[in-house]
């Protein structure tokens, strides 16, 4: 069975280690010590893993990563407050569409999806407009695969005295975040990405003063991380029933990463998976979307080839057929796919990755994969 | 490590089966082909399971069940509605709560713990308040393990012109629930109950032509079923990223509902494990918080005895190391534990375990099972 399972390519879910999984073979009482013993040696390792000290926390949440971040936005953002969203792509955007939803004060600083947002730009927003309390940063954006700026972008938002909350669901566990070098109140992290867990639990680590302030403030009963926080803090449990299964999973593949030796470790296979997919598309002609030196090392968009004999629902079939599946682009503004770098996959899957393409280009007839607009 | 596993008699999580959780051991990509025939299965099964016909869509959602009941009501309680909810517990005030925290109008109608909510009364409150426009009930209350009158509830507030939610969270696969005979706008359902599966996902049936008009009224991106139904219309996907694994165990846990006999065989089953549970309780000396005619097969309420060589957490860790996790009480009136009846557990485990309880009991010294306060 597992060796006919495909390789997800994917932005999370995505493969995970069959000793992450196996740890779900196992039903746990959420009321039991043993469990609240998992739920806390997660909570300590993201702390630990974004260098928080003993001014943050961590508060778990159920769901997927737009619930954690949903979560942080509705608790850390005051009712009265504003943000400031740069927006290069759907998730932050959506960071918009949840202040929609709450009735909150939100602003968008539109850049084109294909580009980094400007810090100048953000800190020249900040300064024409006292209102804005908070900016919200997606540090990788899945939409493109793009890094945004995000030292550069919390250095303007301290310097104009707001305060930063991170949706780092994409990137975390791959890519640095080091709280002692970004000062932030916030930041959102999924189980299902780079940690490479199985989906269906979220954390946000806060900064515990801004938590400790943030009563009342929550839309959602469930979303509420200030009363989640205050009922794990006596109890030491999660507030509604966890996903039992899921953490113990996440716990598991927490071990995984440490053992494979931390983010540095992981953002450097993640970058040579991603290298080795980059150029090998680019031998069969394909043109990536994103520059390289904006490319994150997560998800790579290429534009779709205007052969006519290209279609990517042929594509993914012929792929999924010969073990890896593939993503579909959601950028608005071109034809294009998009190839995960992430999950337990190595150098060797990409490179058989980019035979399997090849050899799918040929069953397809696509003789020509230069896009049908330029980049 | 199965055989050391202890058995949870709790409300869920519970103890799935092996072939439940091995379903975990696989990767699904959340946008592929193979994934949506899962989510499809598992819908129209649990559409099937609720009686509901074309009038009703299913509709997934990511957390625990207290997130699918928030998504209901936040969903279908409109923003100028009014919310009746009987309250015997802390899931009927749950529901209380989570109309607070969104602003909308909400009176509770107040019953003891171990007392049913009376339909006569329901249907006077909504008769001296025309501004009510919905009805929440929870069929069972798990702070006790009472059985609401759902059948005589719904029918007074058909008969008031009134709209009806369920919070069927904890009672669904086990306990009838025919939307033929009970007039409901939605119905919310958790995998994690007595379909036995984990816990990370919730669904709520919803009348189609309610939904519809639904848009607008979620307080949540996240928990705004409306959204989350248009979106599963028009791709066949969760909206964010699912609970893989959780959602394939669940659609297994499904199938072996239907080859158990459906609803009424595990009801059956679970009957019996109440059966031996009390009866054997009983003969040691315990009593029940509920008379035995509002007593749901789901999980039982003991009064702790007033014996001082008791101690429930000394009782939890001497049947845990015997092989059964019990649960804490949650009533407020008086010093209680709880024994769940489900889960992949029979009169058997039941007979063991009132066994263990004997033993534990002289181990620990008490002599007298005689509780504290007359029930």
């Amino acid at each position: 069975m597992f060796a006919a399972d495909p390789i997800l390519l994917t932005p999370g879910p995505l493969t995970t280690s069959l000793r992450t999984k196996q740890a779900m073979l196992r039903d746990w009482g959420s009321w039991d010590g043993d469990f609240k013993q998992i739920t806390r040696r997660v909570l300590d390792r993201l702390l630990g893993l974004a260098h928080a000290g003993e001014d943050f926390v961590c508060v778990p949440m159920q769901g997927s990563g737009t619930f954690a971040v949903e979560a942080m936005i509705g608790s850390l953002l005051p009712r009265g407050g504003k943000l400031l969203v740069p927006v290069n792509g759907a998730y932050c955007q959506r960071i918009a569409d949840i202040c929609r939803y709450m009735g909150r004060q939100v602003v968008t600083m539109d850049v084109a999806e294909d580009g980094q947002p400007d810090p100048a730009k953000v800190a020249a927003i900040l300064a024409a407009d006292p209102a804005i309390t908070h900016v919200a940063v997606v540090q990788c954006e899945t939409t493109s695969g793009i890094l945004n700026p995000l030292p550069e972008i919390a250095a303007v938002t301290r310097a104009a005295g707001r305060r930063l909350l991170i949706d780092a669901i994409s990137a975390f566990g791959a890519l640095p975040l080091d709280l002692r070098e970004i000062e932030a109140d916030a930041v959102a992290i999924s189980a299902n990405k780079c940690i490479e867990g199985v989906p269906g639990a979220g954390f946000v680590i806060c900064r515990r003063e801004k938590l400790e302030q943030a009563a009342g403030n929550a839309h959602s009963l469930s979303l509420d991380l200030h009363a989640q926080w205050v009922y794990y803090a006596r109890t030491g449990q999660w507030r509604y029933t966890p996903p039992t299964h899921v953490v113990a999973a996440f716990d598991q593949a927490l071990m995984q990463h440490e053992e494979e030796g931390g983010t540095a470790a992981r953002g450097a296979r993640y970058a040579a998976n991603c290298k080795v997919l980059v150029e090998g598309m680019r031998e069969l002609g394909f043109r990536t979307l994103l520059a390289d030196r904006i490319q994150a090392p997560i998800i790579v968009t290429f534009l779709c080839p205007r052969d006519p004999a290209f279609a990517f629902q042929r594509l993914y079939d012929l792929l999924k057929a010969k073990g890896f599946i593939i993503y579909p682009g959601k950028i608005t503004v071109a034809d294009t796919f998009r190839i995960g770098c992430i999950g337990q996959v190595g150098p060797e899957d990409m490179t058989r990755l980019v035979e399997a393409v090849k050899a799918a280009l040929a069953e397809m007839g696509v003789r020509d994969c230069a896009p049908k607009l330029a980049a």
